[in-house]
C-alpha cells in the first residue's frame, strides 16, 4: 500500500453563497477514530443537501466535517481502532457525515458497504446516500409491499430514479411526476408504469384515473409546498405519505380532516442527523435485502453527469438548474 | 320475556338545525338482520358527531338509521340470524351505526359487549363509542406504551376523560389541555399528571417545560385548526399525532419540514365509516385488554349529566356550551 500523504486537495465552502463559493483548498489528511475508516476517494456523489449547505441554509451537524459531500466510493487506506468490517485495500461505498468533496474522507466502518459487482467507482460513489434514503423512507418508514402503488414526486432525480428501480424490483407499481418529456421517458425506461408531467396535467386527477379513483398506497415527496395538500387527495384510504424534502418550501396549508377521514399516515425523515447506530442498522438491512439486486445488475444508479472534483461548482450549477436526470457525481 | 311492542318512541332530527330540531316521534320497531341484535335501550350516550349530524354537516352513512345516537346500553330482546355472542336478556353496551336515541335499537352482535361489573346502565350507555375511539386511536393507531407521555387536547371531554384513565392504567404519563380550572381539577382527579389551561398558558411552552424540552411521544387531538402546527412543536422526535376531530376547523397551516426533521407520524381516524369487521376486531381487543379494567372498577366513564330521552335537545345544548366535564347521557 502506498504511503499516505500528509495533505490532500478538497473542495470547501469558502463562504455561504452560489456555486462559485466552492473553492479547492489544501487540508491535512483526517485520521480515522475508533470504528472509523479512511477512504481514498475515487468518486463523490452530489446531493441536494450539499447545495443547501453551500448556500448557508443547512449547517453541518456538530462534530461533522465542514466540507460538503455525503456519499463516496473509494479504497480503504487506514483503519481506526476496532474497525473490523473492512480491511485495507477494500473497495467500498459509504454514506459519510460530510467531507466527501476531498481526496480522502472518513467513513464509519459499519456504514461502508462493498462496491457492488459490475459497478464503476463513479456509480458506487453515487449510490450510498440515495440508496439509504430510498430504502429507509420507501420500505422501512413507508412500508411499501408488492402489489401496492408508489407515487414518486421528482421521479427523475437521483432519489427518484433509485426509488423507481427498487420499488419495481420489490413488485410495486410506480407512478412518477416529472417536469419534461425527457424526464418522463427516462423514468419509464427505468421501469415506472406511469409518468405524469406536472406542467401539463393535474397529478391528483391523473393518479385517480390511473388507480380507478382509489389513490395510491404510498407517496414519496421531495417537493412540499402545495404538494402536501394534493398528496392528501392523491393518497388512498389508509395511505402513507413520506416527506423527504421541501424543495417548493416548507409551509403548507392542509385540510386536517382528510387525514382523519382517509386514515392517512403522514411522516418523513432526514438522514443526516440519524445516529451512527441507526445508519448502521439501515446498512445491515440493505446489505441483506438490496445488495443482491445491485450485484446482479438489476438495480444501479442512473448517471446524469460527471465533473472533476475541482469543478464541483459546475456540478452544483447543473443540480440547481434541475435539468439533470439521475445522479451527478464528482470524479476525484 | 315481555312481548315486544310494534312501535317505539324515538328522538329524530326533524330538519337540520339547532337543538330544537330534535323532536320525539313514534316509529316502528326495527328488526334485527343477520348477525344483529335488538336492544331495549336503557341509556344512550351523546357524542359530538350527533351534534354534527343534527346540524346537517355529518350525514349518516348509507344504510344507517337516520336517527342520532352512536352508543347504547340495554337488554337484548331479539336476535337476528346467526347472532350467537349474546342471548336474550343479556345486558350489553354497544357502538351502533345510528339510532341510539330510541327505545329500541339495532346493534351488531359482534360489537356488543357485556355491561361491566359495577357499571350502572347510564354509565354503560356512555361507554362504547368513547372506549372504542380511545382504544383505537391511542393504543392501536397511536401505539402508546408504558413510560411514554400522552398529550390529550380536550382533556375534560368524554373522550378525554376516558383517555386519561386508560393511558394511566397502561402506565403512561398524561398531560391534558383544558379551558377552565374546574376542568383541570377534574382531569387531575382522574389521574392526569399535568393539566394546562390553554386560556392562561401556551401549551407548547408548557409541554416543553414539563418534558425537559423533549416533547411528548403521543398527542390525541380533537381540536385541529392552529393546534395542528402547535402539535408538530409539542411532539418529541419520532412522536405520533392522532387527529380524531377538528372542532376548531379543518384547515391548518403547517411547516412540513418539521415532520421530516422530527420524523413525526401524523395520522387520524373516524370510527363511524369503519367496516363491521374492523369494529368487531376493536371490540375483541377491548374485551381482552380493557374490559378487565372496567370490571375491576379501575376505569369508568366520568359522568357529566343525564337527560331523559325526550329532552335530547337540552343534552345537545349542554354539549354545545362545552361546559360539560365527561359524558352526557340520555336515560331512556
Amino acid at each position: 500500500m502506498e504511503k499516505l500523504p500528509a495533505q490532500m486537495t478538497v473542495v470547501a465552502i469558502s463562504k455561504p453563497g452560489g456555486p462559485e463559493v466552492l473553492i479547492p483548498e489544501t487540508r491535512n489528511l483526517p485520521k480515522p477514530g475508533p470504528g472509523e475508516i479512511l477512504v481514498k476517494v475515487a468518486a463523490a456523489g452530489v446531493n441536494r443537501p450539499d447545495v443547501a449547505q453551500r448556500s448557508g441554509s443547512y449547517p453541518p451537524p456538530p462534530g461533522a466535517s465542514d466540507l460538503p459531500g455525503l456519499e463516496i466510493a473509494g479504497e480503504v487506506v487506514a483503519l481506526g481502532d476496532g474497525a473490523k468490517k473492512h480491511k485495507l485495500g477494500d473497495k467500498v461505498m459509504s454514506l459519510v457525515a460530510g467531507g466527501g468533496y476531498a481526496q480522502y474522507c472518513i467513513a464509519q466502518d459499519a456504514q461502508a458497504m462493498p462496491v457492488p459487482e459490475g459497478f464503476s467507482m463513479l456509480e458506487a460513489g453515487a449510490t450510498a446516500e440515495t440508496l439509504m434514503t430510498v430504502w429507509h423512507n420507501v420500505f422501512e418508514r413507508g412500508g411499501l409491499v408488492a402489489g401496492e402503488t408508489l407515487l414518486i414526486h421528482g421521479g427523475s432525480s437521483g432519489i427518484g430514479t433509485m426509488a423507481i428501480q427498487l420499488a419495481k424490483a420489490f413488485g410495486a407499481n410506480v407512478i412518477v411526476t416529472v417536469g419534461s418529456q425527457d424526464k418522463a421517458d427516462a423514468c419509464l425506461k427505468l421501469g415506472a408504469d406511469h409518468a405524469i408531467n406536472y406542467k401539463d396535467e393535474d397529478f391528483v386527477a391523473r393518479v385517480k384515473e390511473i388507480t380507478n379513483k382509489a389513490g395510491v398506497e404510498l407517496i414519496l415527496d421531495m417537493v412540499g409546498g402545495d404538494y402536501v395538500e394534493k398528496n392528501l387527495d392523491a393518497a388512498a384510504v389508509d395511505g402513507r405519505i413520506v416527506q423527504i424534502a421541501v424543495l417548493n418550501g416548507p409551509k403548507a396549508t392542509i385540510t386536517a380532516s382528510k387525514i382523519m377521514v382517509k386514515r392517512l399516515h403522514y411522516t418523513g425523515s432526514t438522514l443526516r442527523p440519524r445516529t451512527n447506530e441507526a445508519k448502521a442498522a439501515m446498512v445491515s438491512a440493505i446489505e441483506a435485502k438490496v445488495l443482491p439486486l445491485l450485484n446482479s445488475g438489476k438495480v444501479k444508479p442512473l448517471m446524469d453527469s460527471t465533473f472533476p472534483l475541482a469543478k464541483a461548482a459546475d456540478a452544483h450549477k447543473r443540480m440547481e438548474t434541475s435539468a439533470h436526470i439521475g445522479k451527478i457525481v464528482l470524479e476525484v
